[in-house]
């Protein structure tokens, strides 16, 4: 980065009330995620929002989750460069982990949805997603599953609770929890000095000093702390003037208010999540952190800071908790596709 | 069933080598099911086969796995008429619960597949489900994922234990686990007379006075116990002249032979299956029964009598055991589907 455009970050820092401190300081993944405080984390959310978020029956076709393009059980995604939803139709942008989601400011590539709440109305009604018609034919198909009721009531209290704020409150709830601690790095940061290897802490110095901290900073690196809904965006890519934006055909799909603004994504668990990127185009991750020195910092890195860089992004894969699998609640005796 | 159709029943069964006294008797459903003696189920391999019965990479586009048509979170199908595969694909039969499945003699509608290790082959290269090349695809990605290693060695001793046919072994070792005991008929069965209501009690007599015994019988409710293998078939439609071979389409498929037979499928959960036959276009429990009485039995049923045989199936469905969530090995900074 040059030094011209790494003090146009810090003003920008400076007016969003961030200090320049956060740079410096390398942080450990928070243990609980906040919440807003109409939708407080309660057991029994969690426990109604993990069935939500595996239940098929929430897109049109019956087969397709929230899990099935934000595996929990990998890394958070479906590792495809764009998901394929209700009758195998794709989108533009590859999916984002839900691991440490809870940690963005906000949602989607580009970061229209301000929480995890409004995040989840996105793909039951998108097309090529889930494909659902309306939200009321998501409350329509969950009041008609009768074992949903009594947990509704457990989560939210009284009756008629089976509605679309309860049911996104509910699998944001969940989300909330999927938080992977103690990686290599945390536990490095934490004073376990030898949590990370000496070559990850070689690129640990590399992410550093090359300046991959101006924008992948902060317990989650994707950014400063920020109030929920603010948002921390960059143009990306914003040097062009190389091989890689036509490779890779960065300059299709214009971002966040045509501007080629992007949310900065986590980097938390980021090898486990190939291919990379807002639409996979990038298989490994020796080429993605080719691309981002190269389109975001003007610089060419040499294979031995690929490789320390490509270590320490290693180090960041954490402890993904153990859960129980939930038994969904029966479609009894009928079901919900034929007609 | 006519007198003469019972008696051709009961020669059949003899030539069999089947006692005509197992009609008679309600038995429970075994708490653990026989293994061959070349597969035995053994911690290790169950361990594996859950998690490659829950891996979506197992298919072409890498979003279907086992568990996407025999969803083992809900009654071991996917409550679709016929399931939904890779690009959208759709078959030409329902898929069966895959609950239970170990106790089946044989597997698929037409009873093609000996075994479940068998049957295990057949989704992953079918075009219309996982949609895998063939074989060695599945092998050649098992193998990519670095974690599956020291899971399959686990489970099968010493090196280069990544086949195809210790794949369809774990797979079908994690199946023979699938079992749901303790549903209300169970209970009673052993002597619990309080867990099945009047109205289900009365359900069980008519389903065996009208003859639903003579091919649903046997703790499976699936037919006689047989050596593995050998598969019991039932022609279906029985009886043709009905209004509802038509209405539901019951000759297009001419099953096993194109003789129009079918293996005797499982009546366990079945309240949690709809919709209903090989071709799924019976949507509900009160339909088919009525469906199963006319075309099998010749007979019309009353309103009184469809509900108390409704009620009696709702007394098969059973305990779900409760398991983890598999942890997926990763994909490991790359991906398998973009190429």
């Amino acid at each position: 980065m040059s030094k011209s455009r790494f003090q146009l970050l810090l003003s920008f820092m400076a007016i969003l009330g961030v200090s320049s401190q956060v740079f410096a300081q390398w942080q450990a993944l928070p243990e609980k995620a906040p919440a807003p405080s109409d939708n407080p984390t309660t057991p029994a959310k969690v426990v109604l929002g993990r069935s939500l978020f595996f239940d098929p029956r929430l897109s049109s076709t019956g087969t397709v989750s929230c899990n099935s393009c934000h595996n929990v059980m990998l890394g958070g995604d479906d590792n495809r460069p764009v998901s394929m939803g209700v009758h195998g139709k794709t989108g533009s942008r590859s999916a984002p982990t839900v691991w440490n989601a809870a940690f963005n400011s906000s949602q989607f590539w580009d970061g229209r949805a301000k929480s995890l709440e409004e995040q989840v109305l996105g793909p039951l009604t998108n097309p090529p997603e889930m494909g659902l018609k309306n939200d009321a034919v998501a409350i329509k198909r969950i009041r008609a599953i009768k074992g949903y009721r009594p947990m509704f009531e457990k989560a939210f209290g009284g009756k008629q609770t089976i509605t679309i704020n309860n049911l996104v409150r509910a699998i944001a709830a969940y989300e909330r929890t999927l938080i992977t601690p103690n990686s290599p790095y945390d536990r490095y940061v934490k004073g376990d000095k030898s949590a990370m290897t000496a070559k990850q802490v070689k690129g640990m110095k590399t992410f550093s000093s090359l300046g991959c901290t101006s924008c992948h900073m902060g317990p989650d690196f994707n950014g400063p702390s920020m109030a929920p809904g603010t948002g921390f965006f960059m143009k990306f890519p914003t040097y062009t003037n190389n091989e890689y934006v036509k490779k890779y055909d960065l300059m299709a799909d214009k971002g966040r208010g045509d501007k080629h603004e992007w949310k900065v994504p986590t980097l938390r668990n980021i090898a486990l999540t190939a291919p990379y990127f807002h639409n996979g185009k990038v298989d490994t991750l020796q080429e993605a952190v080719r691309v981002m020195a190269r389109t975001q910092l003007d610089k060419k890195l040499n294979k031995a800071q690929v490789d320390k860089l490509v270590a320490f992004l290693n180090a960041l894969t954490g402890e993904f908790p153990v859960q129980p699998m939930p038994r969904l609640p029966a479609t009894d005796g009928w079901t919900l596709t034929t007609k």
